[in-house]
C-alpha cells in the first residue's frame, strides 16, 4: 500500500466524492474533491486487519469490556503526547460533533454565549445554534498569514453570558499549532471569564515536523473546567466508524457528562472500538509517521503552485492537512473565484464564510489524496488564474 | 453456514459471553451465556458480503447520500408489513436506546410522566429516569400466561402529568404481538391522555408462524401523536453497528425531532448505513424466514424442558427469541430459583425485577443459540431443579 494509489472513491457512498456534483455543481466525472475532512488513503494494515477479523468472526453483537481499549487510548495519550490519562475520564461519543453537541447541552443553558475563535470549524456554530446558545465570535488576527489571538481584545468583548469556550487545537482552518505560551493565554482567559474550556484535539497527531502540540490538559489551572476531546477518526481516516473520545479529569464535570451519556442513551459502536484499539498501536503510529512525511511533501507542493498565482497565498500549515487560501490579493469578488476554482478548475472546496468572521476571502482545500491529484489540482488553479500571471 | 454452527464467541469482546462471569459469576469456561439480547448465529451472507466490501475499500471515510439505503427500509417495510413509509420520515439514531432517549429528550420535560406497560424492556425506565422524567407503571395483566391491557385500570391511574407513552409492540418481555385491537386499544388511550406514542417495533420481523404484527402507523388515528421505531440490528443481529430508525409522520414531530438531532450531533456512522441496506433486501428476508423456523425448533424445545419442570412455566412467545420464565410456582425466594440456574445450572440470564413490577419471580432466557446449547441449558435446568420432579 502506498499513499500515491489512486483508488476510486466514486458509488461508494463517500460523502467527499459522490455529493460534491450535488451541492457543489463540480463534476463526478473529472473533477476533484478537496473538500469534505478526510482522506483519499487506505486505513493502515492494523485496522484494516481489525475490519478482517470482525468480518470473519460475522457475529456483530453487543460489545462488552473495554478495558483494552481504553488502555489503548492511555497509552497513545502517554506516548505520543506525554499525557497521563486515567482510563476512567474517557467518554467515546458518536463522533466529537456529537462530543461537542453534548458538551454544550450538558455545561450550558439556552440564551448562554458560547466562545469562538474564528474563523474556526463549521459544526461548531451549528451546533451551537441548534441548542438555542449564543455564538460569540472573537476574531483570530491574521498576522502576515498567520493566526493569533488578541486576548485585550476578547477581554472587551465578554459581557459575562459567556460559559463556555471552544478551542481548536490545533486551528482548523489555518493549521496553527498553538503555543504553550498561547494555550497559557487561553487558559487563563477561561478562568478570567469563568469559562467551560472545550479543547477539540482531534489534529494533535497530524502535525508537521518543527511543530510540537501541547496537549491542554498539560497547561496549568485548567484542569477543573477542562473538557478535552480527541479521536482516532481523523488521524486514520476512520471518520465512518463515528467513535470520538471525550476526556474530562474533573470528578464533578465528569459526573454531569456521564448522567448526559445516559439521559442520552449514547454509547458506542463495537467498530469504532475495534478500529479504535487496532489504530493506537505501535503499528498505528508508524503509519502515522510516514502519513506526515507524504503529507508535508503535498503541503509543500500545493503552497509552491499557489503562492506562485498573484493574489493567492496560503497559509503556511502547521498541523492538519486543509489548506487555507486567502484570496482576497486577487481583488475578485467571492463569487468570481469560488467561481473560478469550482467552474474552471473543477476543484470542490469548502468556502471560507461557513468557517465564521475572517473566513470571507478564504477557500479550504484538502491536501490528504494521492500527490498526482495535488499537482493536477495545481495545474487546473494555475490555468484558472492565468491572467493574473 | 447453519444455525447449528457453534461459534466461539469468547474473547471478542461479546458483551454477552465476556462479562457474564464478572457480571453473574457464570463461569466462561463451561457456562451458557443466555442474556443479553444477541444472537451466536453469523449475520446473513449478504450483510457479510457488504462488511467484505467495505474492507477491501480500505477508506473509511464520511457517508453520504443515503438514499438507497431510505428506499431499503421503505421497500422492508412496505414487503414485509405492508406499511408505506415517506422516505423523508426516517431518523437514524445510534440504536433504538438511543432513539427512545432523544424521544424523551424532545418530546416530554423534566418531571413528566412516561407511561410504561410493565413488565418490559429495562433500557426504558433508565433512560426515563436519568432525563429525570418519571416512571408511571401500568401492569400488564398476566392472564394463565399471557400478558393483556386493561385500559380502565389504566385510565384510572392517570393524573395528567402523564405526556409519554412508551410501547414494546411485539412485547419483550413475555413475545405477545398485540392484536389490532389492543393496539387499537392503546392508541385510544394515548389520544385520551393525550400521550405521545413511542411504539418500539425492534421485533416485528421476529414473529413465529401463526402470529401476526401490526404495525402501529397502520391503526386509525394515532398519526399526528406517533413515533415509530425499528432497526436491522434485532433481526439480523447487527447490534454492534449501532443503527436504529425512528419514522416520524407527523410533520411537526418529525421537525422537532430532526431539530434535536441536529442541536445533539447526531449521525449515523457507515458501517451501520451499508449494512442496514444490503440487510433490507431479498436475501435478507429469506435468511429471516429460515431464522425464525429455527428459533421456532429452539422454542418448541425449551418450552417443552422446562415446562417439564414442575413450578417453572415459559409464556408461550409468538414473537422474540426471549423466553419469559415464571418461577412462582416453585415456591422459592427469588435468590434461590436464581442461585440455582446461575451458580448449579451454569446459565446466565436476565433477573426479571430489572423489567419492572410483575417481573419479579421471572427469568428471562434467550434461545437464539445453536439447539445444541439450548438442548444442554434445558437438561441442567432439570438437574438444578431435580428435587420438585
Amino acid at each position: 500500500m502506498s499513499f500515491d494509489d489512486i483508488i476510486n472513491r466514486h458509488g461508494t457512498h463517500s460523502a467527499k466524492w459522490d455529493m460534491m456534483e450535488p451541492i457543489y455543481g463540480v463534476p463526478a466525472q473529472d473533477g476533484i474533491a478537496m473538500w469534505v475532512a478526510d482522506m483519499d488513503f487506505r486505513a493502515p494494515e492494523c485496522i484494516q486487519n481489525a475490519v478482517a477479523k470482525l468480518h470473519d468472526h460475522g457475529i456483530y453483537g453487543y460489545y462488552g469490556d473495554d478495558t483494552a481499549y481504553r488502555q489503548a487510548i492511555c497509552r497513545w495519550m502517554d506516548t505520543r503526547h506525554g499525557w497521563t490519562v486515567d482510563p476512567a475520564a474517557i467518554f467515546t461519543t458518536h463522533g466529537l460533533v456529537n462530543g461537542t453537541a453534548v458538551c454544550v447541552d450538558t455545561f450550558t443553558q439556552p440564551g448562554d454565549g458560547v466562545v469562538l475563535f474564528t474563523p474556526v470549524y463549521h459544526a461548531f456554530a451549528k451546533v451551537i445554534r441548534a441548542n438555542n446558545r449564543r455564538v460569540v465570535e472573537c476574531s483570530l488576527v491574521n498576522n502576515d498569514g498567520r493566526y493569533e489571538m488578541d486576548f485585550a481584545a476578547y477581554d472587551a468583548q465578554m459581557d459575562g453570558s459567556e460559559k463556555m469556550l471552544i478551542l481548536c487545537s490545533p486551528h482548523n482552518p489555518g493549521g496553527r499549532v498553538w503555543t504553550r505560551a498561547e494555550l497559557q493565554g487561553v487558559a487563563d482567559f477561561a478562568k478570567r471569564h469563568d469559562l467551560i474550556l472545550v479543547s477539540d484535539e482531534i489534529h494533535h497527531d497530524l502535525v508537521f515536523p518543527g511543530a510540537q502540540h501541547t496537549p491542554m490538559p498539560l497547561i496549568d489551572g485548567i484542569e477543573d473546567r477542562l473538557i478535552m476531546m480527541t479521536a482516532t477518526t481523523k488521524t486514520f481516516n476512520i471518520a465512518g466508524c463515528h467513535a470520538g473520545n471525550v476526556i474530562i479529569s474533573d470528578p464533578i464535570l465528569r459526573q454531569k457528562f456521564a448522567d448526559r451519556m445516559m439521559g442520552l442513551g449514547l454509547s458506542p459502536n463495537a467498530f469504532g472500538l475495534h478500529m479504535a484499539e487496532a489504530a493506537y498501536s505501535p503499528e498505528g503510529a508508524a503509519w502515522v509517521d510516514d502519513l506526515m512525511v507524504y503529507l508535508d511533501g503535498n503541503r509543500r507542493i500545493f503552497d509552491a503552485g499557489v503562492n506562485a498565482i498573484p493574489g493567492l497565498k496560503s497559509m503556511q500549515l502547521e498541523a492538519t492537512y486543509l489548506a487555507w487560501v486567502d484570496c482576497s490579493g486577487t481583488g475578485m469578488t467571492r463569487e468570481e473565484f469560488t467561481s473560478r476554482v469550482e467552474r474552471d478548475a473543477k476543484i470542490a472546496i469548502n468556502h471560507g464564510p461557513t468557517f465564521g468572521t475572517g473566513g470571507e476571502n478564504f477557500l479550504r482545500f484538502n491536501l490528504a489524496t494521492p500527490r498526482a491529484l495535488v499537482e493536477q489540482a495545481i495545474e487546473r488553479l494555475q490555468a484558472a488564474f492565468a491572467d493574473l500571471q
